[in-house]
């Protein structure tokens, strides 16, 4: 199997400087560690717990920026998609379309992105077991795009918690698609704050070593250069200078699982 | 608390025949019983769970045979959305827009139906714990609409299996929109056939019993004159000749609750 | 099918005069209305949370009272056991031996009770799925004793939470035993006050309405004088005050479920 | 942090032939592979879904076959107990005295094992919250004991179903005592085959490379030279041929873990 990759990035596009700090940093440390990078950048927040939630910069800012990281930094970017119409006006401007896991179901949505020709990354339904994944892949595969990445988030578990149950990465695998293991997102308390999603950020290490134990094709982290302060999901990311020591543990782990 | 009211129709719009006879054979059924009926149909199935599902008469012809509907039964008539674009296109062809439980966190999709002025009926996701429905209504009524009917459908328990907390109800009732339990997706069994969901038909009549003791101002109920024959949701429908029997007892029980 | 019986007493025996004061008014309360009555009463609590859990009177103390209960009341006593040993010592001072749902996958202590002859009601386990129950009612009837009673007190839901699911209330009652609700159990948070369950008193109504409404052949109640002083079980329990106008509405309803 | 440790050996005590070649065979590969070994195996399962499961040697056979085990291998043994009695009895001729999780909330049995003075590994109920153990470990302690194991072995998940919740280990680290995990019984189907418990064995592998990655004290894994013909717990017992090359995988993934 090939080496871990990692996508990761800030939960929101927050400004163009602010994606050039973030890319510029993710960039110099990937490569210092020999290892894979998406970058990961929302446009849009589209289903925050409450209207008052920052829903992100718009899809008229993001796209220039998108283009100019990709140019900058010769780095794929990865950003989901919230409706059939945004998959072909986002495609030329990205790398990865990313379908969130609330809208996994959502046929229209799965074949949109599908005939873009970009790589698709959808996300486990927390509604869904891992198997059920197999009618998912193949609504894009059908659709005539093979370049699918799937991503476990955690399953609903009572009310307000997500469990990882790690079973569902070698079934998930089985499917044929790469695997992806998003830490962050996996640690959220939905609806946990009353208002917004809550999360615990000391877990991220915990699942992420969990998963790469298990053998996984990459592994999602959102990250952040001051979490406590970012406009949404700050409860889960990782700050980005701690972001090094974790994917070192997570790189010597992964050669092991593989070997 | 007024008595029971019943929402109720097939999952699909098979045709314009089938609908008619559908809607007649209801409507004829309520105003012998005395309750209030709202009829239930969908255009679209948009998140069947593998490609080869059926998916509806599609929306160009159904609003046509919804005009028609309420023309000739008077019946007020439901059905369901799935994207903003189309609110705007269905809304005057109905008298509520239901946001389907996948979709129950989705903005813009709450904003547009909000904001068509029609009645919405928002079906709880089955990821979503019931008091994390106040927000959900917030973001119709901070949108302008104070007509929201808020469903239960079941809640996400291990894979393939959804289990009705019956303190869902009380808790929903207190954010101040009615109540409605749907009876037939309750049972469902996601994902529960491979490639297609399955359903348990005999626990209709037992969630809609304990439902109704509860208190809710309505039961949703998918029917069908042959359920093992429709083009979806066929193992959880209930027969059409079933009906009476079944709504009788509710009623009764309704009676008793609301004493 | 036969009407509601009432299952109802204080979590623990406090004292003689307090267990007398509460089965004289539970037995004037169940002559009034016309319902059969079980008093339930324990004389230890052999699962607290922590250490530091009042445990109850003890087996030396209780006997003697239930004695005097079964005399001046002639009312049949419940109470539950949590050894082999203890099945032979209180078998002939009670009418029904109660397996507690944490030991109901206990093979030996089954069988003990089923060995005395008294009936034995089996409390279904957290762990256990409802057609589970049929294994634990066949290691009661195969060691010879038919007289069984089941009892739904909810099932783990994600952490410190319980589910009541309504549909294991038909599926149990095929196993051919009488199916009892404990509606005050079921609103239990295990662990939930860090070292003592909480509970939602607030959904014992909820929760017995929808048992009855569905139709089994009992409600069980703990019911005191003064639950947020009482020592176990507070959280859960039904002040005694309240307990007629619940059961007058428990028994309209079981009327309409079983006409 | 000390070098991963191994709790391994049978479901069941079969005869003492059998304890004598899986023991000699374990020690071996322990001794191989530098990892401490406790030896594991069961005198009773005194909690088989139904009365036809093979319940094991029996108390009076199974002691003496204990002394010999460590006499012959100088290998420390486990064995679970089920009630207050079987501590005192058991306890001179074992080095661990188990708590099966089903019995993980009986007061009585915990302060009857720490009494013995013997060290106590406790399982976590699979209705526990990882941090209800808090409560339990302090049974122990409080009782005079400070040798206390905790395990893990999956929580309820919907029905007969069971997940493993890596967050679950670092949560009990807190609170002292070393964390065990017992990767065999985590993949059973308890109830899952009708009259007996299912499993996946081959999830063991993922489920312990999970939790070494973590990082715990220890792993347990029930192992046989031919699972499908054991007597109990078949589906889950790793064969003992493949236990090398999981060992050899476990332990170079400790050394990461815990570098």
């Amino acid at each position: 199997s090939a080496p871990l990759a990692l996508i990761a990035g800030p939960c929101q596009l927050e400004s163009r400087q602010h994606a050039f700090d973030m890319a510029g940093a993710l960039k110099e440390l990937a490569g210092r560690l020999g290892i894979g990078l998406v970058y990961k950048t929302s446009f849009d927040k589209a289903n925050r717990t409450s209207l008052g939630g920052t829903r992100g910069a718009g899809l008229e800012k993001a796209l220039p920026v998108f283009d100019d990281l990709r140019k900058e930094f010769s780095l794929p970017v990865l950003t989901d998609i919230h409706n059939e119409e945004q998959c072909g006006i986002v495609a030329p401007h990205v790398d990865v379309l990313q379908i969130p896991a609330f809208l996994s179901r959502q046929t229209d949505l799965l074949i949109a992105a599908a005939r873009t020709g970009r790589i698709v990354n959808v996300k486990k339904g927390q509604f869904l077991a891992p198997w059920d994944m197999k009618n998912v892949v193949a609504k894009l595969t059908e659709s005539g795009n093979a370049n699918v990445l799937v991503t476990e988030r955690g399953a609903s578990f009572g009310y307000n918690t997500l469990v990882s149950d790690m079973r569902a990465l070698p079934i998930m695998a089985e499917i044929g698609a790469p695997v992806i293991f998003d830490a962050t997102h996996s640690v959220q308390q939905p609806g946990g704050q009353g208002n917004s999603s809550g999360g615990e950020r000391r877990f991220v290490e915990t699942l992420a070593r969990a998963a790469v134990a298990v053998g996984v094709a990459g592994v999602f982290i959102e990250t952040h250069q001051d979490p406590d302060n970012a406009p949404s999901d700050g409860p889960n990311m990782v700050p980005l200078d701690k972001l090094p020591a974790l994917l070192e543990r997570l790189i010597a782990l992964d050669r092991v699982a593989k070997a």
